[in-house]
């Protein structure tokens, strides 16, 4: 019915085994200790995974083979399961796994929320986080399980929380854009300055000027010696992100295009 | 041993009350769903509270009144209660009072941390919250419960992996006084700029050139009417926050002074 390890037998596997007890009292509490006896929340960890799919932003949502919410379209995500995950990432990669046959790319978290009202089945909490990936660098995904939709076109119902946590992600995703080069893991590994600028504008929702766009971005960039697209009137360089572009915060922030 | 609520007669406010099933079978399902029956984490939330005190950063600890790491200092954080709890941030203004007596100040989520290791009775997660508050604004503690720590003398051996999420907030705090006026919140009310400036220069642990730090700050301060400081040799103006000034983020990150 779900994944997520029964408590029977699990004693064993859920404590540390590396700590040393500072006493034979503390030594004999944790033996006597059982995380069993106390009512925990449900936690689950739930992955936003962005794209861009015909100049848009597109998120891979999977339909609930479970109650609740059978059949609703929901985020690829799911409860920690104390035996097999390290850590929140882990489960989230494990899940995208599980859920939609979908190799996971670099995940950052966001935020975790919780409450009594989130999840029918009881007083929850999750740990929401997002990706984004280069179109190109897409996985195939299994189409039986999971399927891209574009943020303008999200299912009308979906599964818990997970349209708040969707917008949620994305807003974390746009306010990062205004101040660091994030929208440039949408980018394939090799691109063009204008290329790069539709990008960012299309993660901000607002034109950017060409030149304020370039000194902000020239720093992080490098061109790829002798290499040229030549789809436009004239050929153009083709960059790619330097490899000591680090965390990617610009030093001063983007502006748009003034309107007429 | 323990304030969070045991299992027993936990059910039936685990749930949420305002749910409707979509079919007969998930009523079913939802009624004999039982949480108690998986291995869920531990889950706690950890405020990280931070003032300046004699111009350094200070952070509220605890000393642990029970087992594990008893007598150890830790943050004043602790599990949830969902019986009690509506949300993680009301966990930590509930366990800041049971702990330190501690009115709380605005709360900011910084990660949430989990795995195997950081907790000997299991496997746990816990969201980590920083807040700011003002030397003039600090509630009296309870003394018996709690004592605040320069960063530059927190006790050697503390409890759990607190000392690590100390370091994570501090890292968040510093990163985000580089494009926010975050440290404003350290400050009281009514400030000259040259006090302003001292607080940023204290979190952010260098020296900010006047003139540049001045024309970012000037559109989120504004001057109180005859108001005027006149400890130095001449009368400073004393400002304060403006209503507007909303998420407080700089139009052009901070820089340092030049170093000679």
């Amino acid at each position: 019915m779900s994944s997520h390890s029964t408590r029977r037998g699990v004693a064993s596997v859920m404590t540390s085994s590396t700590y040393r007890p500072a006493s034979a009292a503390e030594a004999r509490f944790l033996a006597e200790y059982d995380a069993s006896a106390y009512a925990t929340p449900l936690v689950t960890v739930d992955p936003v995974i962005v794209t861009l799919r015909d100049e848009q932003l597109a998120v891979l949502l999977v339909k609930r083979e479970e109650h609740p919410f059978l059949g609703s379209w929901g985020l690829p995500g799911g409860f920690i399961d104390i035996r097999n995950d390290a850590d929140p990432e882990a489960c989230a990669v494990r899940k995208l796994k599980e859920k939609a046959a979908f190799v996971s790319p670099y995940l950052e978290q966001v935020k975790t929320v919780g409450g009594r009202e989130r999840d029918p089945r009881g007083w929850s909490l999750t740990v929401l986080f997002f990706a984004l990936i280069a179109e190109d660098d897409v996985p195939p995904i299994d189409k039986r399980l999971a399927k891209w939709f574009p943020l303008s076109a999200l299912p009308d119902a979906m599964a818990f929380d997970h349209r708040a946590l969707i917008d949620c992600a994305i807003r974390r995703i746009r306010a990062k854009a205004e101040y660091t080069a994030l929208p440039a893991h949408l980018l394939p590994q090799r691109f063009t300055l204008s290329k790069m600028q539709r990008v960012f504008e299309l993660v901000l929702q607002r034109r950017l000027t060409a030149g304020a766009f370039r000194r902000r971005i020239e720093p992080l960039v490098e061109p790829i010696a002798d290499c040229f697209e030549t789809a436009s009137h004239r050929p153009a360089q083709v960059y790619r992100l330097r490899p000591d572009s680090g965390s990617l915060i610009f030093e001063q922030p983007l502006k748009g295009a003034r309107r007429k």
